[in-house]
């Protein structure tokens, strides 16, 4: 196990070299071998003309598997490359949800293709899926789930089950409908082979089991599989027929992108950036979140030349503005993370938000008066005035409250407005800290030291 | 399930009101009535007071779960508050892997207390499992594990599995072991059931499976169920002999639990930091990441010092230099996030490096042009000085560069020392950007403005 990320790096050595000298005979030989995972880590891990190369090499019969576990943003990469019968060909391995979530990415017209290119009975499966609207627990499902009638006894269930080949994939229980469809319960697959055989269905089935509607969001998608430890759950639409069933793989799958997507957007970028993708479309992504910064910036620019008189009469102010801005924008940032992640866990609500503006306010003051006799103290060393210590300590304890305030306001604002605060509170919290940082420590030094 | 959340917000509303009334029936009513892992929730939500009071009126039979199910930071709250026999009782309720991380927050003597007062057989394997470091398979694995003989029936292994009452929980499979307790491969459920009953268990099992060694990390296990789409993987010892198993359910708490340790390090935070701990800890935790940043920007500052007489003679130096740096900061930043990424992806090699690291030059000298050319025009507009347009034009361009080498320079040399780069990185990141943004901007107005 310790070896797989040696393993995989070792790999993707090999495959480059070979590649760039023009041999593909080992590669070829590995990628037979590989676990269709393993060549999705190998693929990622590379830039994007290798990437093709070896996609290119890639067994046909490989490629749905390898296109459903590899992550969104090098899938994209690859699908723009294929051709119309190679998407088809893949197509025909691939899970319904894995499927629905490549033709996502497909223009109109190669979905099309595709879902024509399916069997009748594979097509309506998709297009069920494909009715629900993204990030929707429908759109998560797998409608290929086993259901029974409750009014048969346990070893009918069992002779039934011996008819299948293989079960679904993650079947850990079975879903029980009745005539009309209607979900009634599940029925654990661990009962079925320690109950007794002669029990009905409706007598071991359990009722309270936790399901979904299809409308369900991937937020209460996940944190209800972390939350219960579910391995899968039925779906079902507005009147209790079973839809299909969502598994633990695919809500894993979901957390590590939400995950990915929260790291990435701090930084302003976008959900499924590729770490190889061209160089042109990344700087022009990333152009837009550097052209918001620059006006806020632009913005305590023009604060800092109100003062211009001050600035010019007293040079130090110049040198010591950056830090009263600078530990705001900490503070507050630490404040707006755990303010970000209460509200994704709803673990913030009118009864406690009084209590936790407090507190923070309290960490803000006293870290603020800490900081700011350090400060202080070193200004004096370094500058000699009284004053002027003063001056940034009054303003470094201001901007810190100013901080632990706009931590809690900005993001609930930006979530009451619908606003994902993930995304835009940095940019707005250090505007603040930068403003009220340069306003109080400018405006404070040019009312008391000039 | 869309109600899930704004259930736990208004119960949360209703238990608060209730205690600050001193009324708690209803309380205890819905205290009954929810599911441990509802309870969790609620606790979570909860500043001290009205958790140690709300925790207070959980069942005692309920606790247990309760402790299993809570995350850390509030688990290690409500641990500290309990008395040794409660501890006693709650442990006696829990999964083997669930009590070691409750045992691992306790005080040594805490531990022992507890750990005699299970029975023998339950000590024992807690001790197993507590022999393993913290972060490996050994701590997450639970030894409730089922093994069957390879030269058996699967009509044998079926009717031994109706002898047990209930099969431990998310049992997918179950273990084929020898004589010895080695590790032969795994038998899946849903083969026992569809199996022609008189095949051997040696002829249907799968011998090529993934498994584990005990001293695996974390981070292999999570990549390993995420890519695997896995349910639960057999943890093995250098012998082969099987030491138990690692379920899904406790994959996903690593999951979450990594994602959040990641998003909170990144602003300075600890790794459990609860949003309702005290002001004074708190305070405390989050001084020491203020601290270092202090160091950092007396850096920067000690840089703008040096150009005192530059920044008397042209007060827009003072007005403009933040633009600069703050621009380095982000674009750095961005590179920064994904280079984390790439790294913890296993996707950056010595084989891809140089291109990616041109790659990000690119990036940034392409932003650097379109960004310094506008940034020239609007210092040009407000300052009328083409001299000082075309040095904080050039600074920009040398600082977002600069931005792009470290973005990626810093992360792989903190990662190649083993420290984690996202921890330390964004500090180390904008120290660099500020520096070079200073000295470059005042430095190139030192040379050819005055």
């Amino acid at each position: 196990m310790e070896s797989t990320s040696i393993q995989q790096v070792a790999l993707a050595e090999l495959a480059l070299r070979d590649l760039a000298e023009g041999r593909t005979e080992l590669l070829e030989n590995a990628l037979e071998e590989l676990h269709p995972a393993e060549i999705a880590g190998l693929l990622e891990g590379m830039p994007p003309e290798p990437r093709q190369a070896t996609w290119a090499l890639v067994p046909e019969a490989q490629r749905g598997e390898v296109l459903a576990y590899i992550h969104d943003e090098a899938r994209a990469s690859l699908i723009d490359e294929m051709q119309p019968e190679e998407l088809v060909e893949a197509a025909e391995q691939m899970d319904d949800e894995d499927l629905a979530e490549v033709l996502n990415v497909l223009p109109t017209d190669l979905t099309e293709t595709v879902l024509t290119a399916l069997d009748e009975d594979h097509r309506l499966r998709i297009e069920a899926v494909l009715s629900y609207p993204e990030g929707t627990a429908g759109r998560l499902m797998s409608t290929n789930v086993l259901s029974v009638r409750a009014d048969v006894t346990l070893a009918v269930v069992l002779r039934w089950l011996r008819r299948h080949r293989a079960l679904p994939p993650h079947t850990d229980s079975l879903m029980v409908v009745d005539d009309d469809g209607r979900y009634l319960g599940r029925l654990d697959m661990g009962l079925v082979v320690t109950g007794d055989p002669d029990s009905l269905v409706a007598a071991v089935m359990e009722t309270g089991a936790e399901l979904v509607r299809a409308d369900a969001t991937e937020a209460d998608l996940t944190s209800l599989f972390e939350r219960r430890d579910l391995i899968s759950v039925a779906v079902l639409d507005e009147e209790d027929r079973l839809l299909g069933r969502i598994t633990i793989d695919d809500v894993v799958d979901v957390i590590r992108e939400e995950a990915d997507r929260r790291l990435l957007q701090s930084a302003g970028l976008e959900a499924e950036e590729d770490l190889f993708a061209p160089v042109l479309p990344s700087a022009r992504r990333r152009g837009v979140w550097l052209g918001i910064n620059l006006m806020t910036v632009f913005l305590a620019a023009w604060v800092i030349g109100r003062f211009e008189d001050a600035l010019e009469k007293i040079v130090a102010l110049a040198v010591l503005m950056p830090v009263v801005a600078s530990m705001g924008g900490i503070a507050g940032s630490q404040t707006l993370t755990l303010t970000i992640r209460g509200l994704a866990l709803n673990q913030i609500a009118d009864s406690n938000l009084r209590w936790l503006l407090l507190k923070e306010l309290g960490v803000g003051a006293l870290n603020g008066l800490v900081w700011a006799a350090l400060v202080a103290l070193v200004t004096l060393l370094w500058f000699h005035s009284t004053g002027l210590a003063l001056v940034i300590a009054v303003a470094m304890l201001l901007n810190l409250l100013a901080a632990a305030f706009s931590g809690i306001a900005v993001p609930l604002i930006l979530h009451r407005l619908g606003i994902d605060p993930a995304l835009s509170g940095a940019v707005i919290l250090t505007t603040v800290t930068d403003v009220v940082g340069f306003l109080s420590f400018l405006g404070l030094a040019s009312l008391f030291l000039i």
